[in-house]
């Protein structure tokens, strides 16, 4: 710890701990850097002040009747504003729900921080739906990169990956159906972990996509990711992907030795679509981590086409009783996308969920001789506001619905995935893809760490 | 035992290992008898002589040099002709398929049959792509009920139904989607299992909704029946939805007690479904089993919707390359509806797939208080071949489509069915559902079988 006030989940631990300051104090502190910096970012759709405080005081009161304290004990947090909080009204990003009543209790994850001694700090913005790589939201604005504010902090999780990286919060929650978690990682600079589907409880999201929607925490460092993680960790019968796992603590374990691991980085695809500070992080890695081995996916370009399938025909599905009553609500940006997405035939959709299941064998296949593949998270680092393309070679690709290309077709199969941020010349960070086999979150948490030991992983989040 | 020749697959197995008869002559007999009755009955579409000869003699062989002999052996058996047979072309019923090369190798299920010392008879009529429940074939024929050859043997399984009915063999293999074990075996009065989905191999079968999709065996007897089933478990990595199940014999345990059970006879849509005879069969059943109580199922009309749709989709998925190059290949009597089910969008199946979570956690609900539901299989007795509609009450059915009026809400959610032949007055058959909660095919045998040993259902079958 060299600065004089906690900052991360884990200073925030224990220095309250120990007795440094209070959970009121840390509160108080956070929502003042919020006030602060939140009009430049628009990172917050609602700031729960009074909650947050509300939970300091508790937290404060155990310590002082010496209760046992929480593991996220005055840890504050936020989150998408697609999780269910009391008393507000779950937006998802869309002005179609501004009307709808407040939520009458928290999401099962959001409990679950706060049974760890978590403090919530407020909701968090996003594209509309979940659906968009650019946090760029017609009704509640576009959230502004920390980095440099003129860029997008990525989508649809923006709000997320700003309030970490600006330092506002050590953990956000946010959801990732096609690289939602990964994509704002990536731009913002921050760890991010996208566990294994059904790993994570759904209960009280709302969702996008069920077969491809994913829930996960970002975080400034190592450990505090793994800290969030194991928190949030819990089989939930009420979610029907949720699956009934032991929960696997990973916080714990977190310097061990990967000497034995077998590294692969992902070439072909990957590589084709990557611009050079992709690249250059891909490799950087590879070199770093002694990862000599470099392997093909077969059929990466189909499984995204399946992705976006999926997701097109899911969402459109979810919302056709809307389109054909409020269609005015809808976000401009994606409206279009959901009509024709709500038109797809089932036969096009179950041939994506057969070439799923061959995709996923295809992998799986591949994990016998390899235990963990990097990739880099996003084509190109954060791409300006508004800024409707970019190329790669001399292909020129839409922004908005391009920026998952190399997350597409790692979540369609549902493997967890940490992001490192890396930090390649010209100043803006660039995330790499650490993936494993379902259920192996550890072995993405133990690569990410050796590269944050090494220096060469960093979130450079400026201390408040 | 009280004829002089073997007939069914316990007495076969009995004779031959007492060394009455040889496998040879079983066989002989057999061929000899579907010779003479075949050409009435349309069961057969392929009678495999020189194959069952060759089985026989191995089987006769393995006898003299004193080798192990599997539970089956001698026992001759038959195949819808939707299970791959090696050197046979695989029809499912299906002009479509007839210039298609023969199959290299048996289905998963016919290989355990030979390796448990089956001999194959042949493969046996259906209606086409398994899209129908009355075995009317345009191309192949109609098969003729053998209880009265101016009816329908039920189907898509009509050739199976008719096969074991007529004596012909003593265990046939069929599959269900919707009722095509079910329906067949009321029909023409045998016992039958649907067991739970995923419980047997589906390799190398001609798929028609791999969602609903099962295979299973029909006998004349429980015994029977019980030894044809356990023979056939065994988990498959080849078939994505064959779970990895321990085999579960259950022949041995089939004179156990059911004193225990809670048994319910399902009410409400099943009754209101239910023709007079089938009405009696279900009352009948529950006054001879003690079941005194009487549940209905939520949202049964809804199931039965949503099972039509996927069935519907799927199998319009499955076609529709084939639909719009050789669609005067197709069956006249199926060809609309594949067509139609080709153009379903994805959010109807999508919904339908939701639905069947929902009534699978109810149903789930309803098995905490009850162990085991009866209920008519079909809503009327064998109706006439051709016969384009039957009445219950003063509402119209047609025929071909709603014979599986309830069955369908059954399969739907893959819980397993055992059909025990029942016998109103009229001189036709009527089948009554046993159902369990999944991986319970042990109980609906159990009640199978203490409903034969009150003589309330049986076979009936001609003996040879």
């Amino acid at each position: 710890m060299n600065t004089s006030f906690p900052f991360t989940a884990t200073e925030c631990v224990d220095a309250f701990t120990r007795g440094d300051c209070s959970a009121v104090e840390i509160a108080e502190a956070t929502l003042a850097r919020i006030e602060m910096v939140n009009s430049t970012l628009n990172a917050f759709t609602e700031i729960t002040a009074p909650r947050m405080r509300r939970e300091a005081e508790l937290v404060d009161s155990a310590r002082r009747q010496n209760q046992p304290l929480g593991p996220l004990a005055a840890v504050p947090y936020a989150v998408k504003n697609l999780f269910d909080v009391e008393g507000i009204t779950t937006l998802a990003g869309a002005k179609l729900y501004e009307q709808c009543p407040p939520a009458s209790r928290d999401a099962d994850l959001v409990n679950k921080l706060n049974r760890a001694g978590g403090l919530l700090a407020g909701t968090l913005n996003m594209d509309a739906y979940a659906y968009g790589f650019t946090t760029e939201n017609s009704h509640y604005g576009a959230t502004h990169n920390p980095r440099n504010t003129t860029r997008s902090a990525g989508g649809s999780s923006g709000g997320t990956g700003a309030a970490v990286a600006a330092g506002l919060v050590p953990i956000g929650l946010a959801s990732d159906t096609n690289g939602s978690i990964r994509v704002p990682s990536s731009l913002c600079g921050v760890f991010g972990l996208k566990p294994t589907y059904g790993r994570l409880s759904r209960t009280g999201t709302q969702m996008f996509v069920s077969s491809l929607d994913h829930l996960g925490p970002l975080a400034t460092t190592t450990e505090d990711l793994a800290l969030a993680y194991d928190a949030l960790q819990g089989s939930d019968p009420l979610d029907p992907a949720c699956a009934l796992r032991p929960i696997e603590p990973t916080r714990r374990g977190l310097n061990q030795d990967i000497d034995g691991l077998r590294i692969a980085r992902l070439t072909g695809y990957f590589d084709e679509h990557a611009g050079p500070q992709a690249l250059w992080a891909s490799q950087t890695a590879a070199r770093v981590l002694g990862a000599s081995r470099e392997i093909e996916l077969p059929g990466v370009a189909a499984a995204r086409s399946a992705a976006y399938l999926i997701t097109a025909s899911e969402s459109g599905a979810l919302y056709q009783d809307r389109l054909r009553t409020q269609i005015d609500l809808f976000e401009p940006l994606s409206r279009d996308r959901l009509i024709a997405g709500s038109l797809i035939p089932a036969a096009w959709y179950q041939q994506a969920l057969r070439y799923r299941r061959w995709y996923l064998e295809r992998v799986m296949h591949l994990f016998r001789d390899v235990d963990v593949l990097i990739a880099p998270a996003t084509p190109i680092t954060a791409p300006l506001l508004g800024q409707p393309s970019f190329t790669l070679g001399n292909r020129e690709f839409a922004t908005r619905p391009n920026m998952g290309l190399l997350t597409q077709p790692i979540s369609f199969i549902g493997l967890p995935v940490a992001i490192a941020p890396l930090w390649p010349e010209g100043g803006l960070p660039m995330g790499l893809q650490i993936i494993a086999p379902p259920w192996r979150e550890d072995l993405c948490l133990h690569v990410a760490r050796v590269l944050e030991q090494t220096g060469l992983a960093s979130s450079r989040t400026p201390r408040g």
